[in-house]
């Protein structure tokens, strides 16, 4: 039973995680202690020193960590004492627990997200790239996983560069509110020292400062935004896995993943699993439970630090890390696709796709909107019944619906019906490559950053 | 059974809801449509008229809602052409449901939104003012609801003024993800027709246009965005009402609530059931259900537009209607609340909460921070054990443990341990009264929009 | 605002849903009353008479729901007063409003589960028609959606079977938890008068009386189990439904839904969207947002009675109508599909998926499992060389890789393929024939339960 | 890159915790396969011999593991492979990857039923340990956090007693569904081998087969039906966690938590901060999450095998453990927990909680009970108005308001309260001490199992 119970309270297994956060944290906290005169210079020298090297160990692997000190704080404060003494203890003035456990876990989001926005950043060039490669690829639209129209295959990968430019913004909107200074804030009242906060968030390279220290300690905000942000990603990204894992089927045969990220059957050459697809399509459950998770832990707390907060950690590691990996992974999968042009254009010409289009031909010449659908309705069934495509239907055919269809109607295609969607945001050659030009611009700004 | 399967793809119960932004999408869209000459001026005269008068109907209740009709494009679309014979179909030209659908619950989140920030707004003025009627009234902070240091009640009000600016300013970001024009993405691929996007998107305020149809139709990241700043917000609130329930309880007695908040038993006076803050913290339970449903609709559907994506719209209304009743609850609530200073104050005063203070006396006073910490352990052990509280101790008493005690020891109180407590973000006096003034500035700066 | 604050208690709206559990809840109660001698017997009759006739009101839609009574249990109380005088105040003795409602919704969710448990039968017994039906097609059965190994189509229809036959044990487990007279528990601490709850929990056909007042008015653990149950019900329904999605697809075409339960275009002749399946699939996730809503609401509840637990009836009464309603979709739905036999062959003889069963020849023929599978990597390599089908090799070409091999390697098909699972649970086509047997006979069971 | 993308799928670093059952379902398979005459006596000998000294070496820590193999199957495959070389092989004869898995988690989920079942055991036993301990201790029972009627402190704690019965019913029946052996479905279709499917199951103590192949391969509802009963017994230790923590409080002053279960401050002696209360009820957000997870994963799947559900496992070890902790803390919470009898029979006499005892009362004379509660109502605000308590009423003051009071009015206290409520389930001593004889008897049941 005692090691059930001293193991339930233990963080360090996870938290360790945020040691350069800890120390850097510290190491500003005892500077500005030391030029406000609250600790000696000597001492501030000492503490310094002593964290310096307690981060060389963590990194070259000799630090002994101890469960029974339970987390990351402990770990350090203790290793500090054996190395500087007493004057270890000068380190915790005007600080407490809860406002230190806030500051190392919104430093650790602060690089998180710079992180994640980098894969994100490769995951739009990859997508970029495969539009601009296949510009001109014609596939099928689908709606309701039914073919509807022809679009380009680029101006398909282009929706979700527009998807994963939400959620980079999204990211940067969670990081303006993880960069917020809250240690000052004591335990929750904030501290009868004379502090500079300010010179603590230039220091760390914080924005601003918390503007009230109850909030400061109790708020897990930041926590949630990035949660929610991550589950929108996998959202969106678990709809780019479907539509993989749909199009290396037989059945559609659009693209073939390479190998690296397909696993195969050494008996069947031609089984593909696309499993890093479906792993990541499968990993947005373990993102949205996270979510779940903090939400539930948060709902109706009382002010301010509860140890329910303890349990905020763990998961934004998983959902980091898991998000992290699955941007990456997408971004070297989809720079490794390879495309079948031959056999979506293939899907695009059958069917009966155009008739909008003929539909349209007629509106263009006067016919009232509905009355165009009823007359190409009335072509489509006689050409299903013959078992004809458009294509294949003569002119007198045609006219036989309606005087208004000319020459040009034999011409109606796939490509003149994507060239026709010629508007800001559709599928016509011209804007979509417009829109590459744009996309290529938008990575080179954020490059240059 | 016919009665079950037609009844499962209706939707018109609560899309009529719409009913305003489809109206005027409409028009905006038909306005368009004359002005790039794909319909005449007449026609435009004769749908303009007509979709008016529908507006009338339904906003003098004569207008008869259809089931059969399915949804509210369809209600309006067909009582148009009641009206106006088959000029109404003119006004589709150009014009898909799905992106039809798309403008209409955008238009509907943007006005959401606004009342959302409206109803916050009131919410951190009743928080405000509450801090305001009661700055320097003392209580015990609570961590782990165990008393901890002396705070004001008013700083402990202001935390709650923080919290829900960052959900304004969540909801605010979320509008601008909202404020993107979908129309003119046709079903899928664009339009083959030369409208004037930027023109519509003038017509009916928003800020941008889609840059990619097929995201266009397929995207409802704007709902996300509002569901999960929703969630956010009534975990907020749930923390606030657990608060309000414990505080009125017999136990702490802390506030009491007006009679219209709470329900009483008529043979038991003192019983004052605080129900309004015991059902928004369960409400907070449908609106993380209500994010869970959308996040999980979504989750691998492949693109662009699936019939799922109906279901997106009644959690949504859910949603909104939940959260805004909520905060306009707690703001009248908030606003006609009594606080117990004398209770309060009592409870402060309880309990060995000024260790801290007496032990950053100490350090003060030169002697290191753990040090000190052991000093006042003993001390607290001396005074549990005979029973007394601080401030009953002797000079002597306290010189014993430490000669650094002077008489001002004395004087440590739980006026001067808030005192102390003078940083940025602190529950001194003076930086809470700043503070109070600081959030009758962002309010003054909020109405003068 | 005062309009805000007294509509967001009222519950009237949904929980008179409740009225006929209500009202024979009351002459349950109102019985033993009688029968304990604590009312009157002329009182019951008066009471029995009014409830009887309430009922009646609410039935033919006379009766005047007044919001200001907020609930069923006073909208019902107030009506028996306007119609008995005040011996209606005599039913509520010895009873309080904690325990009422939860026998209400103890009777309401037996019902529902009734309902349910019908539903299930009736979609069980479309599953087995269509095995039936289509006994002997053969199509691909699916890994990854990758084409894997040659299935019956009928094997595959009645997996499902398997599935939502535990979906029924649950519900009909959760029944039992559900099937707990709470009524005598009082406000949360019994009753202090001499009741006989064995004799209610017979008169409402209650399997047991609940054992601690406090747990039976705090408790909702019932309709958790339903919400569960509900849920993971949906997670099956929401795999066939994107079966029926993908099989309805151009790709794959295996399925032809009936024009009930698509939309089409009026004028894409080909286009037939599967609406129904779409909307079941999302409906999922506000199953999943009912489930997650209720577990929120009663996390860190303290006991007994909370407002909070007001919102557990829209949740459920939602999850029960969208569970109610798919279940008997999909009994239609798939009662009136067709299968297309041969297009499924087809995809069953493309792709290599006969080389497991050219391996397990090897393997019988004394060829350890390892060796056998390089022997027909090998082979595969070959036929794909040489773009041919395994069908198309002549026995020479087979043993080139294998003397094991014979004449009879050459009668290896998809038939051959599917017979060779002769195992219990396998697809083998008297395997599946006798398991569409036993389905038979356990819905005749139950037909006769 | 090709780091993240192999790190990607690999499981080996969770799934090793099935090693096992892997090897228990191996020696299982392979004793099979010689009985059936698939493999030789002298294959099973070298296997079984292999699989064992596989399982020493990893319980002795001397086990290589290695993550290029990537999961637990492979990694005892190749070093069964490098122990007794070719002949490893024939153990993958009529075996796939997908029913292996599929048995091993199935088998190690009987398991930890198995434990759960054991922890929910000892933490009913410390229910009904408290329960006796202190079962004529009286204490307010609440209703809205709010005092309503006098309760047993011990009736109290039979609740959870009630509400941990229906957890481990719930276990008992997942463990049901559980229990059935999926080996011999093969990939999906079953397999082409003379094999016995009930020799399997009797070797490795399954209670029953599965009846369809490709639901077995595709099936993960045990694992749903661990995750929902562990969500809802999560949710009830957080109700108790809740009380907890309010109890501790100084406000209610009810408990005293052992020095292990609480952690303090070394400076604020009175600072006992229920730190593992807080914690589990924080942990009830990941169970909840991982719920969410799973049906999410699941949510829209094709038959039959998709790599999404190798992300069943992680959630499901990370609830198992949580879930075991958290029954073992409070276990041994609750048994060292003391009760403070005095302080609770205090707040129990305060307020005006008999109000409903003196309205019982006039009832009991005859009074209809609408007509009772008016005259209580003014006898309670009588009393309130002149600060008293109804104890301290004379009987002159009673029968100013009714002649019904008698001199045993003067005698209604805490105690009659309590002892009135004698009905089966009610509060009354006799009530829950015999309540308590039957919790012993229950657990004694569960223990001679």
């Amino acid at each position: 039973m005692r090691e059930v119970s001293s193991a339930y309270t233990v963080s360090i297994h996870y938290d360790r995680r945020l040691y350069r956060q800890d120390i850097a944290g510290s190491i500003a906290h005892a500077r500005m202690l030391a030029k406000q005169g609250i600790i000696a210079e000597g001492d501030l020298s000492a503490i310094e020193q002593g964290l310096v090297e307690i981060r060389e160990e963590i990194e070259d692997g000799s630090f002994v960590w101890r469960a029974e000190l339970e987390d990351i704080h402990m770990n350090v404060e203790r290793r500090l004492h054996e190395k500087i003494g007493d004057v270890a203890g000068r380190l915790h003035t005007a600080r407490s627990r809860n406002d230190q456990v806030a500051l190392d876990v919104r430093m650790f989001t602060k690089d998180a997200i710079g992180d994640i926005l980098g894969g994100i950043h490769d995951l739009r060039a990859a997508l970029a790239g495969q539009a601009e490669a296949n510009a001109d690829v014609v596939m099928p639209g689908y709606t309701h996983v039914q073919r509807a129209q022809p679009v380009l295959f680029s101006h398909h990968m282009l929706a979700y560069f527009e998807m994963l430019g939400r959620d980079a913004e999204r990211f940067r909107q969670a990081y303006r509110r993880a960069d917020v200074l809250p240690l000052g804030s004591g335990a929750l009242a904030g501290l009868p020292y004379p502090i500079d906060r300010e010179f603590v968030a230039r220091e760390l390279g914080f924005g601003s400062i918390s503007r009230n220290s109850m909030d400061a300690v109790a708020d897990r905000d930041f926590l949630l935004d990035f949660q929610a942000a991550s589950a929108i990603c996998m959202m969106h990204l678990s709809r780019l896995a479907e539509e993989m894992v749909l199009w290396s089927s037989d059945e559609f045969a659009f693209i073939r993943l390479s190998d690296e990220f397909t696993t195969g059957s050494s008996i069947m050459p031609q089984k593909r699993n696309p499993d890093f697809a479906e792993l990541a399509r499968g990993k947005t459950g373990r993102v949205y439970g996270g979510l779940m998770a903090l939400l539930t832990l948060l709902k109706g707390l009382p002010l301010t630090y509860n140890r329910d907060m303890q349990e905020d950690k763990e998961g934004f590691f998983d959902t980091f890390d898991t998000l992290l990996n699955t941007v990456a992974i997408f971004a070297e999968m989809l720079a490794t696709m390879s495309v079948n042009a031959g056999r979506m254009r293939e899907a695009a010409q059958g069917g009966y796709m155009l008739a909008t289009d003929i539909a349209d031909y007629l509106v263009e010449r006067g016919m009232p909107f509905r009355e165009a659908h009823g007359v190409v309705a009335r072509l489509s069934e006689y050409a299903v019944e013959r078992g004809v495509q458009f294509e294949q239907l003569t002119l007198e055919e045609y006219r036989g619906f309606s005087s208004l269809f000319g020459e040009d109607a034999l011409s109606i295609s796939v490509d003149s019906s994507v060239a026709a969607r010629d508007v800001p945001g559709g599928t016509a050659f011209g804007r979509v490559r417009q829109a590459i030009v744009e996309a290529r611009a938008e990575l080179e700004a954020e490059n240059e950053r």
